[in-house]
């Protein structure tokens, strides 16, 4: 395209935007029109893309992080021939592939799903890593961002991570068009002020007019030429740019254009431009190579009785899922000698990212090497995933397929106390949409459990323990996801303990000394608190009529409402009692944190006690 | 103290360090050994504090970021006399004041629990934003962080948002002891790498050698003598300082030395010196004045059947309970024109902190304000709020009482799509220790429940919704927080709705469409959700038989499980049906939304039809 055509397509682009966001009566135009020439020349002149064939391996990948200028995104595919006009205008209708922002769950040419600000370019370093040290291919990102979202903390976590990785396969291109939602940015038109924080982080850096687009086609070539490191291409735009009544005015952030009519003729009015993106070469030179994606793990086996910390376990059955298959990739928040993550990084450390203490990054590298084709299993303390909760809950937007995995679970960890305690993981992870949540209470349940992780669908999360405690199952008893075992059960039980993870021998011991007193305790192992298995636990609650939950974690959200939930259908409901972490803990030994809260075996024991002597425990 | 002592006084901190791991048996000597210089002189030269009074108004604030190196913290309280060497060594025993990383419930001297890295630096800029905008007072804040806890982005929102204020009042110092928990940062000991990251930020650098006190001691000097700018002192040292065997060694983090006995003889035996550390000036010059904390809000006041939004309600309020009492002030995150915290911030200026797109920094700011006695009401997305998860968690940890407020609640906000609807929100705050959780369904309601926010203790949370809705209470009913409605009732009601917030008139409607058909419905608004109101459940359980829930969240740690933790008393447990956002919603108008959900009124209606036909809803 000559420039005179790129001009004109980044009018055609602005105009679809305008129009879009008319039909649908909201959306953000005015964002799309100030990255419109940065997006034209890109997919015009640099881009390599097959839009027939997204998943083409050797494809470049874009990932708007601004995601509310999806008009723009639209137009976009619009003017590449992947949607029709008549498409276009279903923007933001019920039904519609093309959301207020753009999700990879409706759209197969979307990476990611964005809308919530400073997560582009987290998971397009991910991407980039992936081409760079998994997949080797040559493959390049682009990520658009916004000059607001720079203030995100997660944009610097990446730019760490993008430089110290020296990933020149990306480029970010920052649409400075100074307007946020609510006003002015900090720094306004001041470019040098975003260049040296990027400088500053180890980053190339080129400033340009961001309408000029001869200068932004240079631009984007110094980026492409650029080696060893990314490159920032950080652009003055306007917002709003091209129509008079409101260009570069405040106010007028996320509202259709007062006069669309109007403003589309004052663009020039409609077009029909196509844009032809160049493909990646058909012989598939500079693609990765395929990878074994199936395979059964030599996964490690413990005798009934030893001592193991499932923290161990994970680790090791990772390590195993490794070597079986090709596909898996481990991440770490710099904590791979806790969660025990680094026994797959010693055996696998090609595919091992250490990602240094940075969950937001951690989890959006994950996002961003699963949209590649990648298994990732990332880990942390339970405690730590918490600082990327807008992270998984937007892995789910995406329909991304992740594994998480949070080692010191609950006041069980003992003296640390509770800064490092996971007592709200279960909660959140039980509220993402679509989630599995996997709690092990031995070695070899867990290994089963990491090695049915990699198969499921969605945000998958598996909760460990620091401290060893005996191994309950033997190495060949199956662990079904939604399943659950019944440890304790005959014909007399009084009541049910529901149990998972280190609660688990807890209850066994207190259903032990009960057995002592002539009191029949039945004992559920739930290591499945999402799904969870309806149909034993109804039985159970039918069989002895009141079941009692003990977890390591708040009383909301986990194991309690789990089971709670199960019952949800409006058939009777058994009496229910939870025991759960209700005190803020302190420092103390992990046996003194699981009495002070109530929740070892001999508190336990004086629930039921309670319970079946008919007393109200409240 | 002469440099000789300052030497002497900072083996000593490294003595008890290194004793106080040794009796608890764990613990982070090498994290303390490194700073113990950098500590030394800083508490014997340049802070400012009278441990007898630490609500001093006019002392200087200390926040140890790297919370793990809490011995040194302790050690020092020892030197400065306010603990004695007994209570030193009961270092991380179940009940003693010194946990494994200190927070303000145990000790008068902390000002916010650290532990989760990258928090200190952000709540240390709320603390210096309290001193230089609401208190006017000369006090400073000390912030010292480690070297691995800048990887948080967290550090560089805080970086932007004090530059950005001018906060001269602040200084952090960063100990670079070049290595982190698995071993060696990204940047070792090139202090270079960070000080120009903290430059780029618009920050003072100092580089210097942290073992050498008289270095250290110009530093700090050049600290209090910058103007118009923080400072960051960028320290290199060794971690393990001053012990051979141990000293910038790999995995040694988190340990107690191997040989206690001959470490502390290596670093010149046990001493007593006694800190004596400056105090702020007795007559109270520089400090701020005192502010009314009680006053009856003038609130705004709606006629039933108005057509209002409650965020619209929450702004309004807010608005008028700041023009009552002088402690309120409003943070938001860039989104004042839809959380309505503008109204607000157009009324109250002076005590209005405009955090940017930056969530994690806005609430550790509350918490930082807070902890200087303010009121802090922090608004932005409920959605959004997510990326603050940690910093809520350790709030909740630090004793915090802070209010936030999460407005476009749901699929309710139509047509922005998924990544812009709170719908993990209610679990996330449910499950934080100690948290009130409230959602009103009107105006009027909305008013109330804002203004009683402020006298709560704990982490309180309030959601809004983004579309209108009827005035459904007068202006002058109570709603008692852990109170809830009641608004249809009659002898005959075969089950009841328990609403919120959005499904508070879907479920009227609902109930009045079924009275046609000869059902009767009861219908309860449990507008507090944490504490919920169990009397009115129980007895609406007796009495009917059955409750169904109906929320604008998704269906785990919501009100479902909030209704039926209510039953978990052992007790005998209602029929409960669940009604809740089970579809990974797309863009559509709010209404389709809700239907699509199946919360809407037809839905509720067809649900009850089923249940009380005693069909059985799975």
């Amino acid at each position: 395209m000559s420039t005179g055509e790129l001009v004109d397509l980044a009018q055609q682009l602005r105009v679809d935007s305008v129009r879009a966001a008319a039909a649908a009566g909201s959306g953000h135009p005015t964002s799309s029109m100030s990255a419109a020439d940065l997006t034209a020349v890109l997919f015009a002149r640099h881009f390599r893309y097959d839009f027939d064939r997204p998943d083409h391996p050797a494809n470049d990948r874009f990932v708007l992080s601004k995601g509310h200028a999806s008009p723009l995104m639209y137009a976009t595919y619009k003017a590449a021939g992947a949607i029709d006009d008549e498409e276009l205008l279903t923007f933001r209708e019920k039904g519609s592939r093309l959301e207020g922002h753009p999700t990879p769950r409706q759209l197969p040419w979307v990476e990611t799903a964005t809308g919530s600000l400073g997560q582009g370019l987290p998971v397009g370093v991910g991407i980039a890593l992936a081409g760079k040290r998994l997949d080797h291919a040559d493959y390049r990102v682009w990520v658009l961002c916004g000059d607001s979202e720079l203030a995100e903390g997660s944009v610097w976590e990446a730019a760490e991570h993008a430089s110290y990785e020296n990933l020149d396969n990306l480029t970010v291109v920052v649409d400075v068009n100074r307007l946020g939602q609510r006003g002015a940015t900090r720094h306004g038109h001041d470019l040098d002020a975003y260049a040296r924080r990027f400088q500053a982080f180890g980053w190339h850096t080129v400033e340009v007019d961001g309408h000029d687009v001869d200068a932004v086609d240079r631009a984007y070539g110094e980026a492409l030429s650029t080696r060893g490191q990314p490159t920032a291409v950080i652009a003055r735009t306007l917002k709003g740019k091209g129509v008079e009544s409101v260009q570069d005015r405040e106010g007028l952030h996320g509202k259709p254009l007062p006069e669309a009519e109007e403003a589309v003729a004052e663009l020039g009015g409609p077009r029909d431009l196509r844009l032809r993106v160049g493909t990646p070469s058909p012989d598939g030179a500079g693609a990765p190579s395929a990878r074994r994606r199936t395979g059964t793990p030599d996964l490690p086996r413990w005798d009934k009785g030893e001592e193991v910390a499932t923290r161990n376990a994970f680790g090791e059955a990772l390590a195993a899922l490794g070597t079986a298959r090709d596909d898996v990739v481990a991440l770490d928040g710099e904590v791979g000698d806790s969660t025990r993550a680094e026994f797959f990084a010693k055996e696998h450390p090609e595919r091992y990212i250490e990602c240094y203490i940075a969950e937001q990054q951690m989890v959006a590298a994950a996002v961003g090497v699963a949209a590649r084709g990648w298994t990732p299993y990332a880990s942390t303390f339970a405690a730590f995933l918490t600082r990327a909760h807008d992270f998984i809950r937007m892995a789910s937007v995406s329909g991304s397929g992740i594994c998480l995995v949070g080692s010191h679970a609950g006041v069980a960890i003992g003296q640390d106390g509770p800064s490092q305690m996971g007592l709200e993981d279960l909660a959140m992870m039980r509220a993402v949409h679509g989630s599995t949540v996997l709690y092990p209470c031995d070695a070899n349940q867990t290994a089963h459990l990491v090695a049915a992780m990699a198969d499921l669908d969605g945000i998958r999360y598996l909760r460990t323990s620091r401290g060893e405690s005996a191994v309950v199952y033997g190495p060949d008893e199956e662990f079904p996801v939604g399943g659950s075992k019944v440890l304790r059960s005959s014909g007399e039980d009084r009541l049910t303990l529901v149990a998972a993870g280190v609660t688990v021998p807890e209850a066994l011991a207190a259903a032990e000394a009960l057995e002592g007193e002539g009191i029949a305790v039945r004992v559920i192992d739930l290591y499945s608190v999402k799904p969870a298995d309806r149909e034993t636990l109804r039985t159970a609650a039918e069989e002895t009529g009141c079941l009692m939950t003990v977890e390591d974690h708040h009383p909301e959200g986990g194991l309690g409402d789990a089971v709670a939930e199960a019952f949800g259908d409006g058939r009777p409901v058994p009496r229910l009692v939870r025991l759960a972490v209700r005190n803020m803990p302190g420092s103390a030994s992990p046996q003194e944190q699981l009495n002070a809260a109530g929740i070892d075996a001999e508190s336990i024991a004086a629930a039921c006690r309670l319970l079946v002597g008919e007393a109200v425990v409240s």
